[in-house]
């Protein structure tokens, strides 16, 4: 499938190549949520994914095609969260190394897991620019590794796309997919491989009013970088990537925003009622159902649990 | 099967009964700690039973046990927590009516989700008398209705077996399984059901330090009540029936006592490793196997994990 230039692989041929590395996840349901909304809804928890979130998918994928190219000495990325954890853990499911540009104020446990896979990590001062530049340092000094992007990546992209092979195994044919969208990588994946499993399917991103980059990027046709993000969802604070945007401008249906309190509340309502643990930028999907539901009425919905990394006490 | 005079139903005829009002539920392992322990490890998740507690296995039983006794009009009991919950919903579920006297002192959610699951409530001052008096008065009041003990019960012993027939259909065969030890009725009916389907298997109980009276009974060879129990494992500060207490004494082959601490890290390693929300009470079980790890080392261990009712935030 080729989108706006950008060709992605087959959804059952990615699946087919990395079904190995990664965990089928389960869905859970809830006849309460169900009544609340009108709705059939299925959660894709991804929260029970190798290494507790989606990016194993991508960073798996991503990791097997640099090494079809050739041999590598290392795969490195730069992560505060959740990319990092993946990509040093598929680096060790590959027997590779992996080095990760890490900002100071990164969460101890994330920085702990990274070391527990294996990774090296070199720390930045935090900020975009610092990230970069610091990586820029190592692949430059370091000749023989690559650079995996966490979402702004093909490969990466097209691993994502699995997610959808399995609610198709799983015989759950969806007339909507609700994503948590940051950088995009997991909702491009989603929408290319819908295309291909579920044409009719409407995909609908999921974004916290206080990182509405992407809601404001469709509005006005180019990418919008926020000079400020508010958001508990750490895992939603990046913006689109140019790869990204191509693909969600032309695939995704809507963008619906939610307040930080509407966030907190699905959050709770998840954790209380379905006993799974997950992260708060999981939550805004469920936040995002809710005020959509006239929408969403009679219809057969899946929502993206993307994660379960957070610190509860 | 008869123990010290008390008689139980064969589990799988138990099972072919209610089979159809409970949740199968699934077991979940962590090679994390399978390494820690070096042991074979399943969790049973009883946080995603009905109700949010293994509870539900007892309380249907034993109101179908009732209404197959003759016409009743009302099942009743007390209750601060999961077994109000469990009998509400079991009552719901065969169409009868339920009276739970309430210590005035419960939390809030759970009274509210008995209300929700249809329940009469009437409160009391907080206290193991005034519960059983006001109870008393409402059934001397109601002479039509049944009074279902939320542990000390033949029939609420024979459906908590039910949930080792589901490890016999996963084909789970336990050297060992841990249990939260509170009034006793869980315990109880997974080692009659042990003895049935797995008879070589070590049933072992899990019991706070600040509420360890069935530790103690089994020392003293008599039922021991504490003046004080100091847990946040709020499911397990009652102390042992006369039913329960034999049952224990002759089938359960050691109690291990765990401090608040060990409760807590264990609630904070399970809930952030299998990211799945689980209430103290059931926190007890990882605790415990971490203490006796020598002895389980090389063999199949089953967690059980009895509840998710918990307020996070």
């Amino acid at each position: 499938m080729i989108i706006n230039g950008y060709e992605f692989n087959h959804p059952t041929r990615v699946y087919s190549e990395i079904r190995s590395q990664i965990h089928h996840t389960p869905v859970f349901g809830s006849k309460l949520f169900n009544q609340e909304i009108g709705a059939e809804l299925y959660f894709k928890c991804e929260n029970f994914q190798k290494t507790g979130s989606f990016k194993i998918r991508g960073a798996s994928y991503a990791v097997r095609k640099a090494l079809e190219k050739g041999n590598i000495g290392t795969v490195a990325t730069h992560s505060s969260g959740n990319f990092g954890q993946a990509l040093a853990y598929a680096a060790s499911m590959y027997g590779i190394s992996c080095h990760i540009v890490v900002p100071e104020n990164a969460p101890k446990t994330k920085v702990e897991a990274m070391i527990g896979y294996g990774a090296d990590i070199e720390f930045c001062q935090p900020g975009t620019n610092n990230r970069e530049q610091t990586l820029k340092n190592y692949l430059r000094q370091n000749p023989e590794s690559v650079f995996i992007h966490p979402y702004n990546e093909i490969h990466v992209i097209e691993g994502h796309t699995t997610l959808v092979s399995e609610l198709f195994l799983d015989k759950i044919f969806p007339d909507y997919i609700i994503v948590p969208v940051g950088g995009g990588g997991l909702i491009s994946g989603i929408s290319v491989a819908a295309a291909h499993y579920f044409p009719a399917c409407t995909i609908i991103g999921a974004e916290p009013e206080g990182a509405n980059d992407a809601y404001l990027s469709l509005q006005k046709g180019e990418i919008v970088h926020l000079n400020e993000v508010h958001t508990v969802a750490d895992g939603l604070r990046t913006s689109l990537g140019n790869i990204t945007f191509s693909v969600i401008r032309k695939m995704v249906n809507q963008i619906v925003t939610v307040s930080e309190e509407e966030i907190l509340t699905a959050q709770r309502e998840i954790m209380n009622r379905m006993k799974i643990v997950i992260e708060p930028s999981s939550a805004t999907v469920w936040a995002a159902a809710k005020k959509i539901s006239a929408e969403l009425k009679g219809n057969k919905i899946v929502l993206v649990l993307s994660g379960g990394n957070t610190n509860l006490f």
